[in-house]
Order: C-alpha cells, then structure tokens, then sequence
C-alpha cells in the first residue's frame, strides 16, 4: 500500500512515461527518459517499478486503459436518450477518427506481447468496463420503456463492444471512420427499433 | 505473365511456404527451408521471388486471405434464405473459434509491416471481397422481399464485416467466440427484424 505521497511520485512517473512514449515511441524510451522527465532518480523508479521497464510499461497500458473510457465521458455514463446515444457515438467515432492509424494502447500491450497474461488482462478489463456502462444503458432505456423487452443487455452490449472494437482496427489499417461509423448506426438501430416512443 | 507451368512452380512455393510458416512461425522459417520443402533451388526461388523473403511473405498473405474467403464457402455465396445466413454464421464462428488466438494471417502482416501499402493492400482487398458477398447476400433478400426496404445493403454489410473482426479480435486476446456470436446474432437479427416472410 502507498502513502498518498508515494501514490502521487508513481504518478508521476507513469504520467511521463506516458507522454515520452507517445511522442517517441515505446521502442526508443528508455528509464534514463522517464527519470529525467518526471524527476525521479533511478533507485526511485526501482522502489516503485521493482521489476523494470516491463512493469512501468504494464502501468502505462492501465493508464491508457483508464484513458479509452475517460475519453467517452460524460456520454457513456449516461446512456439514458436516444440523444445521448447519438452523441456518445459522435464522440467515439470522432475520437478514433482523430487518432487514426495511431493506438498508444495498442502498441504497448504489442510490446508487453499480446498473449501475455499481463496485457490480457489489461485489455479485458477495460473491455469488461467498457461493456458494463454500455449494458447500464440499455438496461435503463429498458425500463424506461425505450428499448424492447426481447433485447438482452448483456448480449447487445457484447456485440456493441466488438462492432467498436472492428471498426477500430479497420480504421487502424484503411484510415477510414466507415465501416465504425455504419457499425454503429446498425447497433443504434437495433437497440431503437420496433419502440415508438422517443 | 508466367505459363502454366510456371504459375504451378510458384504456387509450389508459396504453398510451401506457408505450410513452413503454419508449423515453424514466420520467424524461424528461412529461404532454403522452403526450398528444400518445394523441391525448388535457390536460383528458381529468387526467378518467382527476385526480392526474396519479403515478396514471398506477401504472396504467402495473399493465399492466406483467399483461405479466409474460401473456408466460409459455399455458405458465403450463397445467402439467399435464413437458414443459408445462420449457416454461414455457425461457420464462421465455427472456423475462429478452431483457430483460436492464432491467426495466420494476422502473423503475417505483423511481419511484413500492418502499416505497410503492400500489407494494407492485402487486408483491403480482403475486406472488400468479404463484403462485397455479404452485400450481395442482403441485396437478395431484399428482393426477395425478406428484408425491409429501409436496411442499406452497403452499411449493413460494412457494419457486419467490422462486427466479425471485432469479434475476432477479442476472441484473439480472451480465447472466447461470445463476442462474436454475439455480434453476428445481432446483425441477424436488425437483418431479419420487422419482416415476417421466412
């Protein structure tokens, strides 16, 4: 456990690390960087990071992590109007677009390795996060009587993840926001469909 | 252009190459393992393959992303009724939860470079053809009158593409197919919603 000091210096660290990364690319970062960056000497960042540059890069990816469901707030939290679902779409759409071919969390959890463990369950927890806040939503809608009875939220609100999730990578090597844009829309119109009230 | 009997030579190789690449992993597999396994020498490799290992990854892609087409046949080409598209779903969900977290494909754009013109042309091509059926698929049925007017046989199939990669990938990093079933079953479904011709 840290003090709120010790918390505060990690931080710190993780949060310079962070920015050299995503200015010079993980490959080229080295502990010499993050100290200087952040202020913290060497034997700081091995009190914090026992086991190295792996370890830092792991908390880095957590913090992107945090990031990917950070970026879709207000909206994902509140999924309660047709008019907030447009607009989350327009901010998840709009925040891919802007980050095109470029995924910070991606490239770490490629250089921690992908079959890792560590990295699995970075990724599967921000999707399992990701996933419980669109659900609340279709839940809500559902009791309000704005979605209908045979949608089940736990199904609907895996397939909206994955249709974000494909779109994402298409974008990552075509460059283009369709295919998550239409993705998106048809998830949308599911949800909407076959209730009249607004 | 190369005769027929040349044409037979290079398919040779690629296939050697990438039944090597399948057991071994691309990165232990060298030029004259995929000699010795074709039967062909060096100097016939470098005749099909001037640019060496680079240009034969690419080939070798390139029959790795016709597999993709070809092991969803003849469902693919054919999705005229509901039974065709819940086949042709139960297969595709079928042939990635065998594969598993390896995807052949996927090894080898990694190797050549994913933000690479050669490799990104591989994937596009891969997805237009994919669509491009599934599209085909939707328009049928709509003609056939058992889909509604208002679904976009464009978007839809856009959306439904971008569903199984997203599927794809998260069976990928989780080792579970649920994602994806779910995708495609809500895809269905938004299809199949508000017709009740069967």
């Amino acid at each position: 456990m840290l003090t709120a000091k010790g918390a505060a210096t990690r931080d710190r660290i993780v949060a310079a690390a962070a920015a050299e990364i995503r200015e010079r690319g993980v490959g080229a970062v080295t502990l010499d960087d993050i100290g200087r960056r952040s202020g913290t000497g060497k034997s700081q960042l091995f009190h914090y990071f026992p086991e190295g540059k792996e370890q830092l890069l792991l908390a880095v990816a957590e913090r992107e992590a945090d990031r990917v469901i950070e970026d879709q707030e207000p909206q994902l939290g509140q999924l309660t109007t047709w008019e907030a679902w447009r607009e989350w779409r327009d901010v998840v759409v709009e925040k891919y677009r802007r980050q095109g071919v470029n995924c910070p969390l991606g490239v770490l959890i490629t250089e921690i390795g992908r079959h890792t463990p560590a990295a699995q369950a970075v990724t599967g927890k921000l999707l399992a996060q990701w996933q419980r806040r669109v659900q609340a939503g279709i839940e809500e809608m559902k009791a309000a009587g704005k979605i209908r009875a045979e949608v089940d939220p736990a199904r609907a609100s895996a397939a909206l993840i994955a249709s974000i999730q494909g779109g994402v990578v298409i974008l990552m090597s075509s460059g283009s926001a369709k295919h998550l844009e239409y993705a998106l829309d048809l998830c949308l119109d599911y949800l909407h469909g076959g209730v009249t009230a607004s």
